[in-house]
């Protein structure tokens, strides 16, 4: 890991931040992909026309539900919906047309303006999981999250090279009471790492708060006139948008602030059994979700999502990285191009209890379909096990390392003269070896990605070692990782301010834990 | 699995082959996949221009060495080639217009004509793991493979719904000696498994062996007719074809029998450190090698084999499932496409010396960019271990389990009626749920692929049940495979014959153990 100077935004803070920062470790993150290979794309044009079409009737026919949120309705009404009760029907074409403001591309601000991400077009930002309100790891098993596992995996994203955001709910810290928790949470994120977040959606109460205290990091101009978070807005599939969802989406729309708004779905449950069904779906949840925030705020940044895993019709329960996940993956990444959006979906995702094959054949299987599919943000891109229930230390780096073979693969195939390589070939000849010509002298160094997790050793020297699997090798990595986190360089004055804010929000209501 | 008669091909039998028919289990095996998803092509049109400009120029530069094999001299020379010695330098566009009386598909035969594989086009068949010495379970640990090992592995092949081809060498029976441990690797893939399957390439007289088997097996007239094996013939990388694998192939070009036409290669060792000097070469040796069959054999059946790894230039060791590998797996299928020859590259491949999580991610990659890059015939498909030096019971029916992800995968999207699933949204609408509305019930039961493998209990279930891992499972399902496994019926008389064959062959030479 390099040491460096980390540059910092301007905004003062004299000796002791100077200070801070000449004493501070530097750590290495690679820029978020920018893809220069194609997308995959599964849909024929028919069957986007098709899909297209379906997902505007359904939404003139159906319509979807706002709930408890009369504002909304009005809104609605006013923009020319048809509204009755708390069920909106959208005429043909209303939905598409009032999305056309919303930005195809966000720049997403951190703290440290090299940890900033471009979120849209080629792009691909991964953050990690979010929301297990277990952990587990080889040690302790699984067990209920507290706030100290929660700063554990915010510090583990903060050292992992191919991780581009720090996230939100990274687990849910039970120990805080529910109230109160999503102040501790930003307040980790935002010392613990420099690298962009998540903000708080349980409450739009709690949205407005994570906007404060982005004003304190931040500053308050700055805020008022960039994206410094990126929050999930799930929608309560089939069709209906809650009035708590709703209200955090109103105050970040309202301060220029991301949301990802995503159909949360179960295929089966949530959504009919099929692929096309299902697309059509997701396409007209999404349509209605990112038209209302556009009617809050005309240029609200907002990102297509689609966290879609089917179910398994035998036990009921729902199962990842599967082959029908994957062409919905794909699905979708069209009809969010076809809007000229960022897309969301993918992620670590799997049914797994433990870090093993099976988490790691499920997890590939969507981690590919998200690098080949045009996913701009992947939530969950690391630390996601047994169907999100938990949050795996081991499987975090384990996952973390993997997103290396995804920015390699993006790179694509150089065709340049050195990638040509046709000096080696001449040089090297029938029957010869390449380990020392030139070529590959010149450039052994950047030619293969390498895994800092795997084994590649030979057998013995692995059996002398214990044999381990790559879940005792992932422990290690924790250990280390964790052993050689330092906290990144802060203002102390902003630091002050910071805490300050949290103790007396936190004193302003009593706790609650429900 | 369903119980049914066996269909075979009629060539009497007689009374006893007809009570063997009745007793017999049948297993399910899934046809061959037909992909009804587009190819992912990550190379440019100026990629591929330059590419094959190249790989033209370092045959008619460079040249290729067929080493002690005068008669394969005479045909490049007569061919027009530049011969000097044992180099073979071959005018731009020589092998290319050779290359065009290769067929674009192959029909493989199996003893049981609902087995009969077609390679080639858009279809995907999937082989087992070849050509490990070592063999590795929970029990026993690593260990030197033997007879009964092969004979485990192909049982557990013909018992794998999604594996559509028995393959070759599933391991090395290291306690038969070399000169006659194709006999009863034949005999095991003919006996044992009604599956196609791969002939012997270890000496040509061993091929011609392998054809004679099929003699007894097929009948004279049919395998003179008929493609009955595909065979494995490496290129020495690079650049060199040896008398041993040249031997084979001109014994089996000779036949009509199918040969993969395949460089061997670990990038940055027996080629160029770039993915595109890569290609270059795979395209030149395939070129030259696919050239030479026509030359035995004008319309022998061939395939476009690209086998390549990377290296780990830390350790030396080959490296598997990295992202260099999936970019030149689908830039080499874009190349056979070209040349209109089925392609075969893919593979359970992994360096991780356990069934770990880094053996399924490794494996994922590779088959996942095997079914999107437009392979079709994927040899190694399930079983492969550490490199290649270990074939895994394991991983074997953990790599077959996924491969019927794949099946489902390259199914793609349908988008008729019932597909839409308009009726259902309508029907549930806004707040309710799919489980029981009338298109979930018509159609569940097909909705979702299922692994036959996994973990999808309910957390306390699994804990109650020991807590297992995917490699315990595995362990579980081997046993259950095992125990479950019936011979396929087979006429004794056919089954007579292929013993004497063998007993008389064995007893015409001494016993070699090198």
């Amino acid at each position: 890991m390099a040491e460096a100077t980390a540059r910092r935004r301007g905004r003062g803070g004299g000796g002791a931040a100077r200070r801070a920062e000449r004493t501070s470790v530097k750590i290495e993150t690679a820029k978020y992909i920018e893809r220069n290979i194609p997308n995959y794309e599964i849909l024929t044009a028919e069957a986007i026309e098709v899909i297209e079409t379906n997902a505007d009737a359904i939404l003139e026919e159906v319509g979807v539900n706002f709930v408890s949120n009369p504002a909304a309705l009005d809104r609605w009404r006013e923009a020319g919906a048809d509204v009755e009760g708390e069920r909106v029907r959208i005429p043909r074409g209303l939905a598409r047309k009032l999305c056309a403001t919303a930005p195809s591309r966000i720049t997403q601000h951190a703290r440290n303006p090299e940890r900033t991400v471009e979120i849209g077009g080629n792009t691909l930002v991964c953050a990690p999981v979010y929301g297990p309100p277990f952990v587990r790891d080889a040690e302790g098993g699984r067990r209920y999250a507290t706030m100290a596992d929660f700063e554990k995996f915010v510090k583990l994203g903060y050292m992992s090279k191919w991780l581009h955001h720090s996230g939100g709910t990274v687990c849910e810290p039970t120990d805080v009471p529910v109230n109160k928790r999503h102040l501790d949470m930003l307040r980790a994120h935002m010392v613990l790492s420099d690298k962009p977040f998540m903000g708080s959606v349980t409450e739009p109460s709690r949205a407005q708060d994570s906007v404060e205290m982005c004003e304190i990091l931040f500053g308050k101009d700055f805020v008022a006139e960039n994206t410094v978070m990126t929050s999930l807005i799930n929608i309560n599939s089939p069709m209906t948008f809650d009035d708590v969802m709703m209200g955090a989406l109103e105050v970040y729309a309202a301060h220029n602030q991301a949301c990802v708004v995503s159909p949360f779905i179960v295929g089966g449950a949530m959504a009919p059994v099929s692929v096309a069904g299902t697309l059509t779906q997701v396409l007209a949840e999404v349509l209605a979700g990112i038209a209302y925030s556009q009617l809050v705020k005309p240029g609200a940044p907002v990102i297509f999502g689609a966290f879609v895993s089917s179910i398994d019709m035998n036990s009921g329960a729902p199962t990842f990285g599967t082959p029908e996940a994957s062409q919905i993956l794909y699905g979708a990444g069209q009809l969010a191009r076809r809007m000229n959006l960022p897309f969301r979906s993918g992620g670590s995702l799997c049914g797994s209890k433990l870090p093993d094959a099976q988490a790691a054949y499920e997890t590939a299987h969507t981690h590919n379909a998200a690098l080949l599919g045009g996913v701009n943000f992947m939530l969950h891109a690391c630390g996601w096990l047994e169907g999100g229930l938990v949050s795996s230390f081991e499987k975090f780096v384990m996952d973390a390392d993997q997103l290396g073979a995804l920015h390699q693969l993006a790179k694509g195939v150089p065709i340049d003269t050195n990638a040509q390589a046709l000096d080696a070939i001449h040089e090297v000849g029938p029957g010869g070896h390449y380990l020392g010509c030139a070529h590959t002298q010149a450039n052994f160094k950047e030619a293969f990605w390498r895994s800092d997790l795997f084994d590649y050793k030979p057998f013995e020297t692995w059996s002398d070692e214990g044999a381990r699997d790559t879940q005792a090798l992932a422990t290690a990595r924790v250990q280390t990782l964790l052993s050689q986190y330092q906290q990144p360089a802060m203002d102390p004055a902003v630091l002050e301010a910071l805490d300050a804010y949290v103790a007396q929000k936190k004193a302003s209501m009593p706790d609650a834990f429900v």
